[in-house]
């Protein structure tokens, strides 16, 4: 009887278990399973550190895409040309956008008027994590050196997309008005229609904050009408140009991971007690790669 | 001679112009050109006044969707439960909440925990102006009293979706955890995977930067940490319960008519000289539906 009675015990609590799915892990669950290797430092050389009086804004800029605003824009900030420039506009849910508002300010080494970078030819073994959701802006959405992109495969060409903490270059009506000397950050709903419209370079990775809560410009378009609105930039500087023990430590989840794989996932099926129907399906802005401080 | 110079004159002009098309309109186009018909005031009896020390946040509640939240908001409203509360929370790339910090506030005629309607059931003649591009959070997206919303025809159900200032019930873990006592608005990135989870019930339509641009809680999930850190609510009221010379005179562009068609046109591809590449399609949370203020 008792090996009867054992047996009908295992049975019933292997019913039990079969009957109750494994609980879905939660972003926070996927993160805290991850391997060093599933994570990579800034690269310094690409990596711009915008100080305002409140504090530092970190930016990444991409390292394939828009190849020549990133190196004017690093040419910019060797040259110290933002020192002294400011936060001109805050455009509520939009874009914060800095620049000289003086519309003077003489350019040393750097160049003036690119031809834009709207898109940028890549080939092959162009690293490209594909996100299966489909979406409306792009062809093929996914992320690159964990930013998010669009791609165009049979055009040959990739951008990066405008998701919350893009960082831009501001241009006029021609395609050659912008240089990287006025930048902007999206601070709103991910305004997917510019996509392929204007070039974008990077990413704020940490102090968003600092551009996303600015007062809101009263002039058009959010620009602050009057100089004392504006706020002023202290430095612009490369990463790896910063003494080491003034550098930020930070690391970003790789997005050619098996990791990352399953931290998409969390989010496009979420687990925890709070959500109560998963959505099955996750928007490219909505995955928002994660970044963190490493301890020295 | 001089009748076949002319007439080759008009047929190169005929040409030159065929061969031209039309410049695409922008929004702005097309609002200039709108009927006082295409526009509609809001209901005062479920428009509710949040009013800050920085100013007024203006909210229209839906009219058929979370009908009992709603009730009950206005409920709250009506007793001024909400006058003397706080801003408790400003989470970057999320949402700004306001409640009661001391979570002890007696209720006097309103009701406390309310079953969630994170979805409403509709019928067929349920207001509602489709937008016929895809989307991946619901099989169909659209309008419905200017509010975009999300539908299911097969279940017979909607619900507001989770754009920019949409205005939902916070709750807790249990579906019948939220009353309205505690309300916040989408400050970031629309995070549409809240859909069906959580009972929307409008938007804010006007004051918006006053709850985006608050400084970022420090807290755990942006909740400040300090009393003081708190925004306070002077107070909460139904727009119908204030004088008529207090209140403000907003518009709402309607969204069933053909303005809005080509309202939305012009979001989906857009004018002016500015844009180079036409997205060919819209996101539903990336129709701002226009407010405008009467002159009074």
């Amino acid at each position: 009887m008792r090996i009867v009675a054992t047996m009908l015990i295992l049975c019933a609590t292997a019913i039990a278990q079969a009957q109750t799915p494994a609980p879905k892990p939660t972003l926070a669950d996927v993160l805290k399973a991850s391997q060093p290797s599933d994570w990579r430092p800034l690269d310094p050389a690409r990596t711009l550190y915008l100080d305002l009086p409140a504090g530092r804004v970190v930016i990444e800029l991409h390292p394939k895409i828009a190849p020549n605003h990133v190196a004017n824009i690093l040419s910019l900030a060797k040259e110290g040309w933002f020192d002294g420039t400011a936060v001109i506009r805050s455009h509520d849910n939009y874009v914060a956008q800095w620049g000289d508002p003086t519309e003077k300010k003489a350019v040393k080494t750097a160049k003036r008027k690119l031809e834009g970078e709207f898109t940028t030819p890549v080939g092959k073994d162009f690293a490209f994590d594909k996100l299966p959701d489909a979406d409306g802006y792009a062809p093929e959405v996914g992320f690159s050196s964990s930013f998010p992109v669009g791609r165009d495969a049979k055009a040959g060409t990739a951008w990066l997309a405008h998701c919350y903490g893009a960082v831009g270059v501001g241009r006029g009506n021609e395609t050659n008005s912008g240089d990287g000397t006025s930048l902007y950050a999206v601070t709103g709903h991910a305004p997917r229609h510019l996509d392929r419209n204007i070039t974008v370079v990077g990413r704020v990775v940490q102090g968003m904050p600092l551009l996303s809560s600015l007062p809101r410009g009263t002039g058009n378009l959010g620009f602050y009408e009057k100089p004392e609105q504006q706020v002023p930039i202290k430095s612009v500087r490369i990463a790896a140009d910063v003494p080491a023990a003034e550098r930020i430590s930070l690391e970003v989840l790789r997005t050619d991971t098996a990791t990352f794989t399953k931290a998409v996932e969390a989010l496009r099926n979420r687990g925890g007690d709070w959500f109560k129907v998963p959505a099955g399906y996750i928007e490219l802005c909505n995955v928002q790669v994660p970044v963190r401080v490493v301890a020295k």
